[in-house]
C-alpha cells in the first residue's frame, strides 16, 4: 500500500514553524531583500520606534541616527532617542522577540503596529554578521542606564542575552540601539538621507541628526516646538466590522445587555443608536450578547452596517496638514521653481473594517519641473515616507487609475502614471494602515480606501485644471489686449487721415472690444519679517460701471493681517469677502492683506473668487462655488461676454475693424 | 516624575501577539484584502495543496473545485483531490493552525512553502461568516474517511474542533476541504476560471474540474499521463549562504570535522572542494565546526563564496519547458493568430542565498495582437499563475527595465512596460520563491534573480529582433524582386526596339542584380495525424554556383521524422545539419522533415541557420552562431553582397540600368 506509507511519511514531516524561523527564511517580507534596502529598513524601524515612543510620552523627539562602516559589507546602525526609555525587564522582549509590542492592539494612529520591526532588524543583523545587537535604555527615575547585548533565538523566538550591565549615561532618559548588519550604502531617491529628510519634513516637531558613513553630519532642525495633537485610542467603529470579530467581542464582553455592549465597545454608538441597531436587527436590546445565535449575530452585523452613524472621531488620527504638505513638496523640488501649488485636499475621515482613516493629497505643477517624464508620486503612511514597492502600492495605483487627461496632464489611453511637470504627494493616515506586507512599504488595495483616494485625487486634479484654465484665459485675453492696443491706434491714425478728421480717443473703444473685468494679484515678500503682502486688483474693461464681490480663500490655519479695505466678512475657515463699490468703466479697485510667518514659496497664488457679477465677464477669478447658478439669471440680459465668446478662437481682425467702423 | 510613569505605563501594554491574531488583523497580507480576491485566494490555497500532495505521492492529480453561492455575499469553496490523504491526528493542525506544515524546511520546488495558506483560508472564512470549515480525508489504508469541523482559535493559534466523525467515502484516498467565506464572484483576467485554466496549462498532468456558482462545469482534461519528474530535496548550495545561517549549522552539525561538515551539509561540495574551501579560509579541515570563532566563520563563509563550484543540481526544480510555455501563450491568445512565437529561453539554474532557481521566458508577437497597448506580462512561480500585485513584482519589474526599443517594441524613454503586439510569459521556479508577502502574489527583487531575469529577457528579445530583421530583409528583397521583374523586361523591350535587336534573355541579369541566396520554408499540417511537414528551400539568385550548410534548431524534446535528404548531422539537442551540394545559378535545393504530436500553433516557424557561405548573401536564415567570424575571411574576396549593400536604401534605378548597359 504505497499511498498510505506516503501519507504517514508526509505526516512525519508536518511540524510547527516558529515565527522567527519563518521570517528568517523569508526576510524579504520584512524588507531585507537587498543589502541596500536592508540598511534603510533597519534605520526606518529604529526611527519609527523612537518617534512613536517620544510622542506617546509627549516629549519633543531628538533622534540621532548613525550609519558606521565596519567592514567591506558590514555596517553598524545606531539609533538613539530622548524618549521615555524602556523598563529593564521589557528590553529583551522588545528587541529580541518577534510579534511582541505595545501598539498592536491599540486603535490609534502610530507608526509601528506590528511588533516585528526592530526585532526583525536585530535578527537580520545576527543572520548576516553573526553578532548581537546592543541596547541601552534609561527611564527618568533610573540613575544609570541598563545595557544589554542580545541575539534572537530563532528556533524559540526568544531573546538570548549575551551580556548585561548598568552604565552611566548623561541622558536623563532615552533609548539607544546598535545593530551590526550587512548592507550596501547608496545615495539617491531611496537613500537613508532622503528618508530622514522626508521624515523630518512631515514631523516638524522632531529634531533628527544624521551621521553618514563618510562622517558627514546633517541636522534636520525642529521647525516647531508644538507636538502634534496626541492621538487617542478609540474602540472600533461599527462600519465594516467583520462578523467573526463581532462574535468574538460578544463572547468576551463584560456587558450583560446587547445595547450596553454596542454603546460601550464601539465608537459613535449612543444609547439611542444602540437601540436603533437592535430594532433594525429584530433583537431585544436587553438580550445577553453571549446568547446570540449565528443568525442573530449576522442580523446584528448587517444592522450595524445599514444604520446611519457619525463619522469616527478625528482625534485618533494625525494628518499632515496643508502647510506641511506644501513644505514636503517644496523640499523635493530643491532649487526648481514650480509654477503652481494646487491647494492640498484633506478628506474627512472615513472608515474601513472599523478603522478610521483619512486621505490627503497635494500637487505641485509646472515651472522648472521636467515636462516630459512620468510625474513623481510621493507616498506617506502615518507620517512615514514610503520609498519602495511603489508599483505594488494602492497609493500609486490610485494615481494611475485617474484619467488625468481631464485635468491637463498627458496620459496614454487615460491610465497609468501620467506624464507632465508635476509631483503628487499622497498621505494616508489611519489607526491601522493595511500594509501589503510586513515590510510596510506598500498599502494594500482596500476598496474603502481606494474610493477615498480617488475622490481626493480628482478634487486635487480639478484644482489643477482650474489653475490651468485660468492661465489659458489670462494668456488669451492678454494677447487680445496687446493686439488691440497695437492695431487700433494704427487703424485710427489711417482712417483719420483718409477722412481728414482728428484721431478719435480710443480708450472707450478698446474697453468695449475687451469687455472684461480683469482681476490680477501681486505678492510681495519681506524676507526679514517673513511677511507676504498680497494685493488684488479688479480692472473694469467694460463699457459700463460694475459692482462685484471679491472672495479670497486662505489655507487653513493662517490668519490674515492688515486687511484693506475692511472686509464685509472674515470667516474662521479662511474666507475673506469684500463688497467692492461700483467701479467705473476703465477704472480699477484694489484690496490687500498680509500673511506672516510663512516661507516665501509657501504662498505663491491666492484662491480668488467673485460673486455678484456675471462670471463670464471676469478673467483671473473663478465664480464663487454655488454662486453662479443662483445669480446668473440677473446677468443674462447684459452685454455678451466678449472674452468668453472668443475663448476658443484667434482674434478676428475683421471684426475688430467693424467695431471701429461702427463707432 | 511623569516620564517614568509613562515608561511603566507603556511597559504594561507590552505583550506577545499570537501569529493568528497578527494575521487576523492583517488579513490583507495573506491575500484577503478584497472580497473578490478573497475567493480566489481560498481556491488557490486549496488547489496548490492538492497538487503538491499528489505530486509528493506520485499520483496523477484529479482536482475538483466548487464555488457555491450560499447567500448574498457568502460562498462555500470546495476543493477535493485524489491525493494520499492526511493521517487523522494531523488534520486539525494542518487546517487549524497557522505556520504549520511539511514543506517549509524542505529545499525542493513545491507550491506551498509557508505553512500559512489553507489555515489562513479557514481563519478568513470563520472571520467573515462565523462558521467552521469542514475537512474530510482518507488515506489508502483507511476504510472510512475522517471528517471534522473546526475553527481556528486565534488567541492561541490552535485548532478548535467543533465536531468529528467517520464517514463512508467511495474515494480510495484523498482530501476534501469546504470553507464558507464572504466574497464576491467576478469574471475576467483575475477570475477563478482564468486561474484554473492557467494552472491546468502549466500542469498538464493534472485534471481539474471546476463548478462555478452558476452551476456551469468546466473540465480541464489531463494532456499527459506523465507526472513531472519528482523534485528531490537537496542541502543548501554554498553560494549566498548567510554567515548567521552557517554558524547555526556548525553549531548543530553532527560532523566532527570541518571538511566533512562542508561535504555533507552542502550540495556540490566534494571532499576535494571542501579542502579547497578550508585552505582558502586558512582553516584546518580537521577543525571541529563548533569551535570556529566569529572571525574564522566569516573567513569560511567568504571562502565558500569565492570558491568555484558547480551549479546546483536541477532535479530539485521543475521548469515548465518550451512546449508548455508556447501552449500557455497560445491559451491566452484564444482565437487571435499571432505572427511569431519567439523560441522560449530557459536559463541554466542559478543560486540565491543557497537556493537554486531557474528562469524561463516566452514571447509571442504580432498578427492579431493589439499593436497599441502595453504588452501583457504573464507571471508564473513554481507553476502557479500569479494574478495580483503585478506592479510590485520583480518579474514585471524585470520586463520594464529592459530597453525594448532595441528589440523592436515601442517604449517611451526606454523603460516601463513596452507597447506593442506582444505577450511575455515569465516563469521563476525555485526551491524557495522569495515572495514579497505571504499572499504569494509577487516576487521580491532579489539581485541574483533579477540578473537572471534580465539576461533571459534580453535573449528572448534578441530572438524577437532576429525575426523582425529577417522579416524586414525578406520584405525588402521581395520588393526588389518584384520591381526588377517588372522593370527589366520593359527596359529590355524598349532598348531592343531602339537598337532593333532581339529582346535579350533576362534570367541571368535578374539573378545578377539580386545577388542573394533566398531561403524560405513551407509548413504543412495534417490535423488528423497531428503532423507538421516542414520544407526548407534555398534558391540561388546569384550569378555563380553556391554551396552551403543548412541548419535547423528544433525545440528541445521534439524528435524529427522522415528527414530528407539524410542530414549530415542530427544532434540530441535538436540541431539538424544538411551539407547541400552545389546549387547552380538560378537553381534551388530543398530539404524536409516532419514533426509529430504537436498542435498546429505549436510549430509555426523554424530556426534556420546557414554556414559555409557568406551570410551577407543569404536572406531568410541567420549565420550559424559562432560560425560567422570563423569563416567570414574566406568570402571576403567574393562579389559584393548586393542585398546587404542596399539593405538600408531604396532600389537605385539608375544603377539597375547601368547593370543592363554593361550586359
Amino acid at each position: 500500500m504505497p499511498s498510505t506509507s506516503i501519507a504517514e511519511e508526509l505526516a512525519k514531516k508536518q511540524r510547527e514553524i516558529s515565527v522567527s524561523e519563518f521570517f528568517e527564511r523569508n526576510k524579504q517580507i520584512l524588507g531585507y531583500d537587498s543589502p541596500t534596502k536592508a540598511l534603510l529598513t533597519a534605520v526606518k524601524e529604529g526611527v519609527e520606534n523612537s518617534l512613536d515612543a517620544c510622542e506617546e510620552a509627549e516629549i519633543l523627539p531628538d533622534v540621532l541616527v548613525e550609519v558606521n562602516k565596519v567592514d567591506k559589507d558590514e555596517f553598524l546602525v545606531v539609533v538613539e532617542d530622548n524618549g521615555p526609555g524602556i523598563v529593564k525587564k521589557q528590553v529583551p522582549n522588545v528587541f529580541g522577540r518577534l510579534l511582541y509590542g505595545s501598539r498592536f492592539h491599540a486603535r490609534r494612529e502610530s507608526r509601528g503596529q506590528m511588533g516585528l520591526g526592530i526585532s526583525g532588524a536585530v535578527m537580520y543583523g545576527q543572520l548576516t554578521t553573526g553578532k548581537p545587537a546592543r541596547i541601552r535604555s534609561k527611564t527618568a527615575e533610573d540613575d544609570v542606564a541598563y545595557q544589554i547585548e542580545l541575539i534572537l533565538d530563532t528556533k524559540k523566538n526568544r531573546p538570548n542575552i549575551i551580556s548585561e550591565d548598568f552604565v552611566i549615561w548623561e541622558k536623563a532618559h532615552g533609548t539607544r540601539v546598535e545593530i551590526p548588519l550587512n548592507g550596501r550604502y547608496v545615495g539617491g531617491k531611496q537613500s537613508i538621507s532622503e528618508y530622514l529628510k522626508a521624515t523630518a519634513i512631515v514631523n516638524p516637531h522632531a529634531r533628527i541628526t544624521y551621521k553618514a558613513p563618510d562622517g558627514e553630519v546633517a541636522v534636520y532642525e525642529r521647525a516647531t516646538e508644538d507636538l502634534p495633537p496626541k492621538t487617542n485610542e478609540i474602540p472600533p467603529h461599527p462600519h465594516g466590522i467583520e462578523l467573526g470579530s463581532l462574535m468574538q467581542m460578544m463572547k468576551e464582553t463584560k456587558s450583560h445587555k446587547l445595547s450596553a455592549f454596542l454603546g460601550e465597545e464601539f465608537t459613535r454608538v449612543s444609547s439611542r443608536v444602540a437601540k436603533e441597531i437592535c430594532v433594525a436587527a429584530g433583537l431585544d436590546p436587553e438580550t445577553k450578547p453571549r446568547s446570540l445565535t449565528l443568525e442573530q449575530s449576522k442580523a446584528l452585523q448587517e444592522a450595524m452596517q445599514s444604520t446611519k452613524l457619525m463619522a469616527p472621531p478625528t482625534d485618533c488620527l494625525s494628518p499632515i496638514g496643508e502647510r506641511l504638505i506644501k513644505r514636503g513638496l517644496k523640499n523635493v523640488l530643491g532649487n526648481l521653481r514650480p509654477e503652481f501649488y494646487a491647494p492640498p485636499v484633506t478628506r474627512d475621515p472615513a472608515v474601513y473594517a472599523g478603522n478610521p482613516f483619512q486621505v490627503e493629497i497635494g500637487i505641485v505643477y509646472g515651472g522648472d519641473l521636467p515636462p516630459d517624464q512620468p510625474i513623481e508620486v510621493l507616498r506617506f503612511a502615518n507620517r512615514v515616507p514610503l520609498l519602495y514597492q511603489a508599483g505594488g502600492c494602492a497609493l500609486t495605483h490610485a494615481v494611475s487609475t485617474v484619467d488625468w487627461r481631464r485635468y491637463g496632464l498627458e496620459q496614454r489611453s487615460g491610465q497609468g502614471i501620467p506624464f507632465g511637470p508635476a509631483i503628487i504627494l499622497v498621505h494616508l493616515c489611519s489607526t491601522k494602515i493595511p500594509f501589503a506586507s510586513e515590510a510596510k512599504e506598500a498599502v494594500a488595495p482596500i476598496e474603502d480606501i481606494t474610493t477615498e483616494l480617488d475622490l481626493a485625487l480628482k478634487e486635487c486634479g480639478r484644482r489643477l485644471k482650474t489653475h490651468l484654465t485660468k492661465k489659458t484665459h489670462r494668456a488669451k485675453t492678454k494677447e487680445k489686449f496687446e493686439i488691440v492696443q497695437l492695431i487700433l491706434p494704427r487703424i485710427a491714425d489711417k482712417s483719420a487721415k483718409i477722412v481728414n478728421k482728428k484721431v478719435p480717443a480710443l480708450d472707450a473703444t478698446i474697453t468695449k472690444i475687451m469687455g472684461v473685468v480683469w482681476v490680477d494679484e501681486g505678492i510681495a515678500y519681506d524676507e526679514k519679517q517673513k511677511r507676504h503682502t498680497v494685493t488684488i486688483t479688479a480692472h473694469n474693461f467694460t463699457a459700463a460701471g460694475k459692482k462685484l464681490n471679491l472672495h479670497v480663500l486662505l489655507p487653513r490655519g493662517i490668519e490674515p493681517k492688515s486687511i484693506e479695505p475692511k472686509p464685509s466678512e472674515l470667516r474662521e475657515d479662511g474666507k475673506i469677502t469684500w463688497e467692492l463699490k461700483r467701479i467705473d468703466s476703465v477704472a480699477k479697485s484694489s484690496v490687500s492683506f498680509a500673511l506672516e510667518g510663512l516661507d516665501e514659496a509657501e504662498y505663491d497664488e491666492s484662491e480668488i473668487y467673485v460673486s455678484g457679477i456675471n462670471p463670464g465677464l471676469v478673467i483671473g477669478a473663478e465664480p464663487l462655488p454655488g454662486d453662479w447658478e443662483l445669480n446668473y439669471a440677473e446677468f443674462e440680459a447684459e452685454e455678451a461676454p466678449a472674452a468668453e465668446a472668443e475663448e476658443e478662437g484667434e482674434i478676428d481682425y475683421d471684426e475688430t475693424e467693424e467695431n471701429l467702423d461702427d463707432d
